[in-house]
């Protein structure tokens, strides 16, 4: 059926719309490649065109060949955009009037913020009452009414439900959605007019969206190409619709952008059909993740952007040798946490390296050690004295010293120069192996 | 004259060449738009094609219309390559055979190494004795040989042209050469190829190798542009050749990609002709620029590379309502620099808020104050509890928190409501006011 017919459909529905399904004659019926090339012509000068390059360090790392679309410099530093603009260009001069109404505590809430701001469309955005502050600022700036409501993400999206239901506004769906699909359907296109001869792409899931229109688009265009869906362990939800699992899906993780716990309908039934597999990864690899596209590529990933590429770093076999489409998808990490994954991570090199050491209490010592570690070629950055704790002998302290060396075999040395002269030396950030999180 | 008959010129020259224009009639012939052009033929497919995108957030903030160049997105994180490949491609099989040896601390090293190597040309590269690890680590990793020799910038360079005039190598200088300058100008090509409307170039000034190429580019494809350099405050070299003062140069500054003593002959000389004007801009407003990319466009710039948006943050109104073409030209800053320079600004903007609390020492005061702050919405971050500062009273003790705030008005209702409970609170990041350096 063509999009058309169903456009003129629309118009005779009455009330708010929850789904986009619920417009369709088949409740299931998936875009075609040519709603998601509409979708493209639709968007083009209002949505950004990322590029796609090649990676050439994470490619040497990973024995891959690497081609990384940077979806995060996107206005709204993640492709939610995509889909939000095709859905609000879709509604009626009536429903762009009784404005939009939507539940996301992240990045789907910027971009309807965004582009119904820009339209002149009223949105309403509703924030479980947690939301940290930046978010909800972030939000507000671009034009939305915030509403904090729920103390869950699913108490949230309720409360946005009614809201549709007694305001008569129409609910923007985060992925479950015909329009959102083929809008976020033409990164893939994007990829592909870049990089044409891409054997797979790697793409993180959350309830479905992207990766269901990612998949139409590339599989029409090129049958060949192998599509990979990334979750967290922590939430193997279309892992479980696809594998027919019932894996457990909950916690905190890195990657809140994807920590869903029901995919879509209309994105699982289109996945079923075109998704190759789905790797599952460790919050560990997603943090790893994270830190490289800072090291090499000197670009903000969030958690959920970083999936893709924690993947790779999960199962470099896999695509060891192929040219890989990765999709960093989006680029809202907080900060704080960014940085603090950045100096974890120079830590977990040994480039960093904290050092306890027991001392006799008296005048001298600090400057012995200091000195030790100077001739050595540490780095000293910064000294801790305590002398209260228990763990200390009553006539003894400790410090901890925190040393920026060259290396594991380098903080080796300036250990046993230290142990020489007499003093007990406990290394506080010996590798923990597998670079997960501890 | 051709720049192909000074490549045939070339070849008599005897002995190691030490900048590009011994080679030439007039020692200070300048490129052309042609030789810039061939070197973008030279380099296509070697040297990446980056990306130039619409900035909308650095636009609404600063009342211009900003487009950036991300040259942070080459291989080595910076433009470097640009003109180090189309130097070392002007080398003949002899030359080649010899080798390279050029002196620097930063990206013209990583450029060399990476481009010397991919050719099978072998290079050597002198750094001063005190380069940071990474650095180092960086451009062996690239297949250089590095000596560290000298403890001045200065006196690495004498070395390195010792080295080229003992073993007969080629010296690559970082700036001062027809080759790099024409290679440099590449950039300028590629941003009128992908936004023609732009009404002016701000460019960051170290030796000036960079901003003569881009200018000669820009100028002869479209004569009406401006061109606006930068450079720090502390290093005025650039704007001391061209103002004719006499201003200081000297001292540590973020941005040290750009602190250069003195200009290259050929890029002043360029740059006499067709450089508008030299904004100076503080360590400050550098430091604000790293993070105004890393907190609207989600990309890492290195001090030099963020010196063009510090112009414009410096001087807003020369650049409000035109099209400013920005060129972020390096990303490789310190992951730790980086993280400090994040979490200060929200310390600035008071999103973070440190307070230093002096409290009786009786049991339950910390519980008492840790509520009052939760029950304002404040987060607390971390805590500090000390006794034996000698500013503390003797029966008293001083807590240090750290509190997540809204912004400077929620940080302010917070100290009020700990201060109605009788205790004395310091302020420790009340805002510095200009957002300089402290």
């Amino acid at each position: 059926m063509e999009r058309s017919e169903l456009g003129i459909l629309f118009l005779y529905v009455k009330g708010p719309v929850m789904a986009d399904q619920s417009r369709t004659s088949s409740p299931l019926a998936h875009p075609t490649l040519e709603d998601i090339k509409r979708a493209a012509n639709q968007i083009a000068g209002s949505v950004l065109r990322t590029p796609t390059l090649p990676a050439y360090k994470l490619s040497q790392a990973l024995g891959a060949d690497i081609f990384v679309k940077y979806d995060n410099m996107q206005i709204t530093n993640a492709f939610k955009e995509r889909g939000a603009l095709v859905k609000l260009l879709s509604l009626n001069d009536e429903q762009r009037r009784a404005g939009v109404v939507a539940m996301s505590a992240g990045n789907h809430a910027q971009a309807v913020a965004f582009h119904a701001s820009r339209l002149g469309i009223p949105s309403t955005i509703v924030m479980p009452e947690f939301t940290p502050f930046v978010k909800v600022a972030a939000t507000k700036a671009f034009g939305a009414d915030v509403i904090l409501e729920g103390e869950t993400v699913a108490e949230a999206g309720l409360a946005a439900q009614r809201l549709s239901e007694t305001k008569g506004m129409v609910f923007v769906h985060p992925y479950d959605d015909f329009d959102i699909i083929r809008g976020q359907g033409t990164v893939a296109l994007e990829m592909l007019a870049d990089v044409g001869e891409l054997d797979c792409l790697v793409v993180p899931i959350g309830g479905g969206g992207l990766i269901s229109g990612m998949a139409i688009a590339a599989k029409t265009i090129k049958p060949t190409i192998e599509i990979i869906g990334v979750e967290t362990e922590l939430y193997p939800t279309m892992y479980n619709e696809l594998k027919q699992t019932n894996l457990e899906c909950g916690g905190q993780s890195l990657a809140e952008g994807i920590a869903v716990k029901k995919a879509g309908r209309l994105p699982a039934s289109i996945a079923a059909d075109l998704v190759s597999d789905i790797v599952l990864v460790s919050e560990g690899q997603i943090e790893q993740a994270i830190n490289a596209f800072a090291t090499h590529l000197k670009t903000m990933a969030e958690g959920a952007g970083a999936a893709g590429l924690a993947a790779l770093i999960a199962e470099p076999g896999r695509f060891e040798g192929r040219k890989v489409g990765l999709l960093l998808s989006g680029g809202n990490i907080d900060p704080r946490l960014l940085s603090s994954i950045m100096v974890r991570q120079l830590g977990r090199k040994q480039q960093i390296v904290g050092l306890r050491i027991t001392i006799p209490d008296r005048p001298g010592v600090l400057g012995e050690i200091s000195t030790i570690i100077g001739d050595l070629g540490g780095n000293v950055l910064e000294v801790d004295h305590h002398r209260t704790f228990l763990n200390v002998p009553v006539k003894g302290a400790s410090i901890d010293i925190t040393i920026e060396t060259r290396d594991a075999a380098h903080a080796q040395d300036i250990i046993r120069g230290i142990e020489a002269k007499g003093h007990k030396v406990e290394h506080l950030n010996a590798s923990d192996g597998d670079g997960r999180q501890t």
